[in-house]
């Protein structure tokens, strides 16, 4: 069944629900105008369900191989990228002056999301180049610059991110990869790298790898990190690729899905890199890219979700079942009740990914704090509700096919396996829900209860017109709200136990809040339907989520392992 | 990391929480003395560690396979399955006057889950066997029993289920495979049926086919389809297989995971087959076996559960990571939260289906009809609470294992796919909380009603000792009460909107009532901290499913397909 990627839907978020507008009236994105954005998003649009979409199912049946050291991309792949790159969808955010679009966030959100949905193994090679634009935008020399970012943003060369060793997964802290300096300016990176996605290709002429290493000497844990660009081929004089670089491919990994994406394990053996910012910036670096990595990881998740769930309602409207020859299984009120919430579980998250990136957006334009803030907090929940949605959504779309769902041949089952990993990339949703009881509560709850009064300041307004509706989210808010003073008040360790359940509530009550403002401005339409589905039905959750985060942390760490094995 | 059979947490249970011994008082069950099943319980989970576990990923790595119209299995598994024969442990409950053991089923139950865990899809096969087996024993000839049953009992030979077929997947009464009278007491059977799991294999002498089928000139729909057992070879003048009948194996489903157990299209032509009970009776005959076979598949879930939980609990036992070098994962909040979820809804399905079985065994043994109302209310709970936390367990596995958890090599990933089949499989989980909704409360609730009375006065009997976990499991059963109250007054198809949430909630709150029991028992023990966990945290979630059950439910239906579209 062809994918159709969701622009209409877009436009009304955009426009009615997530306050685009403010965006568009800044100096800084004054090109943006409605009719340009939605050209954009048209166009996008069609290049993923003409292009992206029919390749989905080959990166799964013809998954990228190494071939002699080099990985063979899979079927159709080198098109469907050509189109890609040739569109100028890699580049959407970046400075025009290197060649990019210089649009807002919240639209190459969108574009990210639709490619996603269309083809998620594919989407991922550019969403990464996309991370590394930004970060050498943010950190490198001019020089640097002037070298890589033109050949980025164009797509001739793509880009990776090289953190994770063997030893050394979330806590990023315990690598060992080294960098010599060379004399030259120069350094010479050893070490060995793991889950580089995209760590090669056939797709394009040069990799281009950002690689955290130590510089001898350096201190331990995080602050001895420094952040290096370690091309596959280094760049001759004219800039164009010259010589190979001393790394390789050793493998790639055996995954459960997304077998379009190579995984790699990358040796650097003595490879030429140029340190990116400073001596011991590594870090502070890599968060650049990775925070809006996360939100893009968090679109991933909504766009395997979309896909799922137009692959499960197409499934649902064709099988036949039931006494009519033109019944299908779509009139079972159980199978209506399983689309409904992956329906209504998309407009959640997908508004919580454009929410982030408005606030990202405005923090850039305005250079307010406040919107900083605001995305700042958004971001793991973007990040992990997405992916969470995205898998229960799959896994949804697999129940709506029966038995079919579990035969590979319906395709409800690879968007099961390939969305399982966004999930754990980028950071896992663990980790994401740490950051966020830990790193963004440390503002004594700031952000968190601006949102709060944003959310029961919209469903005050609402009560009116929607008072049932209206009042169910400003309760559920209320209730956040004094969860979350609670949490603030407890020790950092005692939060991380029930980090999860938390942001999972909070998730909850801001997709009531997008819901309701989708239901206000289509009161009698499917957004008006859906939103009372949505609140009525699974805004519930919350109370049981918050009842979790409330309860004792003593029992949990009282739970030995000796217990566990019991 | 291998497999351990929990033999110990299985006496605990039967001991302490799930009232096993009322079983052993009766005089059916007599001699299911205390040593007797301990010893029984031993020695299966001795032959799950030693023989079954270590095949467990030779599924995975080589697959059941189609040669020459036969299936050859994976590798290993002849040995595991010789041992299952040999052991006996394909017909624990099955009648001794065949060759069976004439155990209860319950304690069937406990060795089914130990080889679910050890090896799913090497244990599906017997298990369909135990089917079979049932089906026969109420409703063959004499003569057919005496044919049979011994070498089904034996593992000779093996049985499998054929109800499905293209169009006729939930809806069975829209199948339409043939059996016309030969004219000497046999049929002619042809048609062709899907997802026959062991449909072929060459672990036994002989593969019995039960199929469902229609008569000439049978009623439409499910009351004109009669069973049939139609052998792969026809048994000789001495009983042993014979020339081989008209059917045969057209292809193996390529699935999702499982990929030990082979999944077959089945096509039978004019193939000999006869009757099973009385024409018209087939579905009466197949909810006999498929009855058991819903609890069985429950247990495959927990059994899943119990392996991917093992598996986690080693990784995060020995994972390094933090400041200290022997920290490993398992000293994070979040990882132990995980771990202590995946085994407290252990407990709880684990605790669910053996309850389902002792009700079965009172039923049979003293013929009260509360307890075959009990065991049928039971049921579909077992069945999709069991394999959802199969899924969610194992999904859980995979998170504990981080990025390893995608990797194939790691085996978590394995559990995630093989587990999933069983939340359709054998009615989708859907059918079972529709089951429960729609059959199983025409009682006007009754069933229900006296299990929340148990429930109730086991937690007033433990509000002395326990006030705080008594009374939030009095609490969430009086809850559940009202609305049992309140779904019973509704008409049917508004039950169904509503019915995954309801069944979800009503195995939430038996699950605070056994953990609870266990608590009681073992109240400073490793049962008592995880009771603490399950109630306080896992518990509450039963308020927001409750929530969703009472919404009004003209609302779903409102979501057209034009809507979800949309």
């Amino acid at each position: 069944m062809p994918y159709r990627a969701p622009v209409s839907e877009f436009s009304f978020l955009l426009d009615k629900v997530i306050g685009f507008k403010a965006v568009q009236e800044t100096e800084r994105f004054a090109e943006a105008s409605p009719d340009m954005v939605s050209a954009v998003l048209t166009e996008a649009g069609r290049m993923c369900d003409e292009v992206m979409a029919p390749l989905q199912r080959n990166g799964d049946l013809h998954p990228a191989v190494l071939e002699n050291g080099v990985v063979r991309s899979s079927k159709g792949y080198d098109e469907g990228y050509k189109a890609i790159a040739e569109g100028g969808w890699v580049a959407i955010t970046a400075d025009p002056e290197h060649g990019g679009m210089g649009l807002p966030l919240t639209v190459a959100t969108a574009v990210n999301e639709m490619m996603s949905g269309a083809c998620l193994s594919l989407q991922l090679n550019p969403l990464l180049t996309q991370g590394q634009i930004e970060a050498l935008e943010h950190h490198a020399s001019d020089e640097m610059k002037a070298l890589y970012l033109p050949k980025l943003i164009s797509g001739e060369w793509s880009g990776t991110m090289n953190l994770t060793e063997p030893q050394a997964g979330s806590d990023v802290g315990a690598l060992s990869s080294k960098a010599e300096p060379n004399g030259d300016g120069t350094y010479a990176i050893t070490g060995q790298k793991i889950y580089i996605s995209w760590g090669d290709s056939d797709l394009v002429e040069n990799v281009c790898h950002l690689v955290l290493a130590r510089l001898p000497d350096a201190a331990p844990g995080t602050k001895g990190i420094s952040l290096f660009m370690v091309p596959k081929f280094l760049p001759d004089e004219a800039g164009n690729p010259g010589v190979a670089n001393t790394l390789k491919v050793v493998s790639l990994e055996h995954k459960m899905g997304l077998h379009g994406s190579p995984t790699c394990v990358m040796s650097y053996e003595g490879a030429t890199g140029w340190i990116v910012g400073e001596p011991g910036g590594g870090m502070k670096a890599m968060f650049t890219m990775m925070n809006n990595a996360r939100l893009g990881v968090g679109g991933q998740g909504v766009g395997a979700a979309e896909g799922a769930y137009q692959h499960a309602l197409a499934f649902a409207n064709e099988r036949k079942q039931g006494k009519n020859p033109h019944d299908t299984i779509i009139g079972h009120a159980d199978v209506r009740r399983m689309l409904a919430t992956m329906k209504a579980e998309i407009l959640a998250a997908r508004a919580i990914a454009l929410d982030c990136a408005v606030s990202i957006d405005m923090g850039r334009a305005t250079g307010a704090p406040e919107w900083t803030a605001r995305a700042a907090f958004l971001t793991p929940i973007a990040k992990a509700f997405g992916t969470d949605i995205g898998c229960e959504v799959s896994e949804m779309g697999v129940q709506v096919h029966g038995g079919m769902g579990y035969v590979e041949e319906s395709g409800a089952a690879q968007f099961y396996r390939d969305v399982r990993v966004t999930a754990i990339y980028e950071g896992t949703n663990g980790i994401q829900a740490m950051d966020m009881v830990g790193r963004k509560l440390m503002d004594g709850g700031e952000a968190a209860t601006r949102l709060l009064d944003e959310i029961e300041a919209e469903a005050e307004a609402a009560k009116g017109t929607m008072p049932e509706l209206a009042g169910a989210v400003w309760e559920a808010a209320e209730t956040l709200r004094e969860t979350t003073e609670w949490l603030v008040a407890q020790a950092m360790p005692a939060r991380f136990g029930t980090a999860v359940p938390y942001l999972r509530a909070f998730a909850r009550v801001l997709g009531g809040h997008y819901h309701l403002r989708a239901a206000m401005a289509d009161p009698d339409g499917s957004h008006g339907k859906l939103a009372r589905f949505y609140i009525t039905r699974l805004l519930p959750e919350h109370a049981g989520l918050l009842a979790h985060v409330r309860s004792d942390d003593s029992d949990l760490m009282d739970i030995s392992p000796d217990d566990l094995a019991a």
